[in-house]
């Protein structure tokens, strides 16, 4: 079976923020510590372009990413990926947080985290944004490079 | 809507390995290295109780795996999730490796690496293995630890 032809980046784009936007999205979240690679399935909200998790504080991967400040994000099944490159932007205990991160969360995510104990939202900000589903795609799969979204009218 | 009961053991070890088995089978592969954690999509073959997967020698997991000597993996959905914790157990570059691994990878995987210049397969062993769906499948999703399955009737 062949692959369908590849998609131009607008469409790329639009289903980037289709995927991120969706309810209940879940992210695959990798970050890097003294135990090495770490890897874990956490629910997003896509705010005011960042990405948005809810985990402990003491988690291997909240540690992970406020020793390291960075992350690697998976959206999607592994044959229609968005891979995401992102630095740690703004960290808040659940009850301390904006109100529109807070109250953004909650409304896409499936659960709300204020009031569980020791649980915080990182933020964090997309550098490098790829988007493909299969070998075909690979080329023009840059979406965002150094934080700024290619023009879709721009060869990537 | 509220989560189906969680499964016992026996019935995780069973959907473990016939997500393992699958064919076309995907495997999230977490690594780490100078850039920090990197996350990638790949084919996988289980074969004699390991992942195998095939990648260009040089790209970034393949350098990470072969100077940690480890990797994480994540086989399935977000919400329906195998994670492995594995080591490096052994790689051959395609065209020189034993023949059931090649011919192993190219039965259950929709490609065969076989001929692609500065590609290896990588063999990863297992030594811990959780599988759980939602929340309510956290408690008892250690299936291996030590590189040694859980007896099915045995409390995890």
């Amino acid at each position: 079976m062949s692959a369908p032809p590849p998609r131009p980046t607008h469409q790329r784009l639009a289903d980037t923020f289709a995927k991120l936007s969706e309810p209940n999205a879940d992210v695959w979240v990798a970050s890097t510590g003294p135990g090495g690679a770490h890897l874990v399935p956490l629910s997003l909200a896509w705010i005011d372009e960042r990405v948005v998790i809810a985990l402990p504080s003491d988690s291997v991967t909240g540690r992970n990413i406020a020793a390291s400040g960075k992350a690697r994000l998976a959206v999607g099944p592994t044959r229609d990926v968005v891979m995401i490159d992102a630095e740690l932007d703004g960290a808040h205990p659940v009850d301390e947080a904006p109100g529109p991160i807070a109250d953004g969360y909650a409304a896409q995510s499936d659960w709300d985290p204020r009031g569980q104990v020791g649980y915080s939202y990182l933020v964090l900000r997309p550098l490098r944004v790829q988007a493909w589903r299969e070998a075909n795609e690979i080329s023009g799969r840059t979406l965002m490079r150094d934080g700024v979204w290619t023009s879709a009218s721009e060869p990537v």
